[in-house]
């Protein structure tokens, strides 16, 4: 991964910033390739203009580190070592003086801002969250093949999961089952805790699965994705259950007209914020303006929230290689909830959708 | 949980802290009972000595962190509002004069702190962290009744991957099914990535679980959890599949006498560090002192890794109440590794274990 710190490196020239320290799982993962979840323990990258990058782990991962493919300096410390003394001294041998220093503001917790400006007390500060938001926002060739195959994952557990609704099965039994089977298929986690919402419970954009038992008439909401080679995916689909009345078919036919008019406006050059637009035009139109509370989606990568903010105040321009979700959704209380989430790929003249299980409206007998 | 606020705001009354602002997912849950994850949205909690308690989280939560039992004021913003903007005018209706200032310097990130801190710029800067740590640590009845749940569904899990593993199956195949046990029982999450790992894979202290197939003489270990009602469960157990070699048994009877040995050292007044110490007596003298790695365990509540963390270098005393994992372990990369971890609650003579799958050698056939 030495052309992605290369890049790193650069921008640091330019902008004359002499360190770099990251510690957030996904942006070392981006540097490194090895992804792993340090708990409470340190896992933090320092990175230089000239000199070599130092990449600090807990002792018990640092062969796993090494293995993954990190070739620079490495330390390990153990759970009685003060990992700051040992990164003071590392950097002491490098001939690092330091007038401009970078971190990522918007993860590393102030107590350890603290500890790493306290070996610079002379720099200046900087953030690098927006450059390495910039540098992860366009995936490469390799980056879109694991997502692809993550959002193929994704499409599978939709599929396991409209085979297994039956009359009286809950909520917490249909997921069961769509995670065994993603997890036979050797998917170790999943994007988010899985939802899979019944009925009235689908109105809810953020609902929790439970006990509720599946009825005819209900809405049955699934929203679900994998981690796959450190890459995300994250699909939502929402099917009726034996039957359903005309106000559940126009709500999920606006739903799927939104979702359409936001993928059909995905292309290098268009604003971000209008794909909101587009979409939130056409449910306010039909009058469901009210019941659309959220943005019409998230950047998608390493994080299953990432750059871009996919809202409607968004003014950048869209990129070839940037890679979102577009999932607009109406919801009501009594009648319950829609909501259609693909995971989209801006192409040289398009888009593409890497999530690509049906969306017209099913009615599952 | 108005009790919980009443006690912070003792505390800040006796230190002199005007204003607190929590937003770590546990801390806030301790306070207001409302478990979310709101990614990278914020969520957080304003205390004041005097004043109304203030909640602020992503405007699609708001119906049920109230649902959740929260009583005072509650702030929802959507993802085109700014919510410290929000927060300033909210704090502005309060006639609260601050010269001292705390939040969670270990848990929110430089940004949000100055973002807090632009607020009362005059103001002097303290930690709440430990405060909070030390008002987590020890459980009440009703903590240490759900604790109890989240740690016989662990021992269900070990149960069920004993009973699955067979010649031929791989590791993943024995997690899919483990987790979905569990999940068909109304568990939505695990405390962490489920460990299943074979033979020389058990040598890794971090292992990945993937397509390795078991063998006859393979150890097989279980690093398993769950979260239930906000609260977390942890436990390891190390079985020989159809045979095991002298030197295998050897080590798994090292590991358990280390262990037991932890446990006795658990009461009221007990050093912490002598836990850590005494296990890895056991160890040392065994010959395997430089095959046992990590600390003998971690403070187990809400968060699966929280206060106090059980290392040798501890001086803190036990107290009647607190919870936390002993779990010391011995890796060999060639024949593979044991670890043996129970949850314990210190009780007011001695300590419980709260996980209770058997821990004698078992050699499944």
């Amino acid at each position: 991964m030495d052309h992605r710190l290369h890049k790193l490196t650069d921008w640091m020239k330019r902008e004359k910033v002499d360190v770099v320290f990251l510690n957030s799982t996904e942006n070392v993962f981006y540097f490194t390739q090895f992804h792993t979840d340090p708990h409470e323990r340190l896992m933090g990258l320092f990175v230089f203009q000239e000199e070599e990058p130092l990449f600090v782990v807990p002792g018990m991962e640092k062969e796993q580190a090494k293995a993954a493919g990190w070739k620079h300096e490495i330390i390990g410390y153990y759970d009685h070592e003060n990992p700051w003394d040992m990164i003071h001294t590392a950097l002491i041998k490098r001939t690092v003086s330091a007038s401009v220093v970078a971190f990522e503001q918007e993860v590393v917790s102030y107590r350890r801002s603290q500890a790493f400006l306290a070996m610079f007390p002379e720099a200046s500060i900087r953030s690098v969250d927006e450059t390495l938001n910039r540098m992860r926002v366009v995936k490469d060739d390799k980056e879109i093949a694991i997502m692809k195959k993550a959002a193929q994952l994704a499409d599978y557990g939709v599929e396991v999961g409209v085979q297994t609704i039956r009359e009286g099965i809950t909520e917490m039994e249909v997921l069961a089952t769509i995670e065994y089977e993603l997890k036979k298929k050797g998917v170790r986690e999943m994007s988010f805790s899985t939802m899979v919402l019944f009925g009235e419970k689908s109105g809810q954009p953020h609902g929790n699965p439970g006990e509720r038992v599946l009825q005819s008439g209900d809405f049955v909401l699934f929203d679900l994705g994998v981690v796959l080679d450190g890459y995300t995916s994250d699909i939502t689909r929402t099917v009726l259950f034996k039957e359903g009345t005309d106000a559940q078919k126009a709500m999920y036919h606006t739903v799927l007209q939104a979702q359409l008019a936001a993928l059909q406006a995905s292309k290098p050059g268009a604003r971000i914020g209008d794909l909101d637009m587009v979409a939130r035009n056409v449910i306010t139109e039909a009058g469901y303006g009210e019941l659309f509370p959220h943005r019409i989606g998230h950047g998608l990568g390493i994080n299953v929230h990432e750059y871009p903010s996919m809202s409607h105040l968004n003014d950048e321009l869209l990129e070839e290689g940037m890679t979102y979700t577009i999932e607009p959704g109406i919801y009501d209380s009594v009648i319950g909830g829609v909501r259609i989430e693909d995971d989209v790929l801006v192409t040289s003249d398009g888009f593409e959708t890497l999530t690509k299980y049906p969306k017209e409206l099913q009615i599952i007998k």
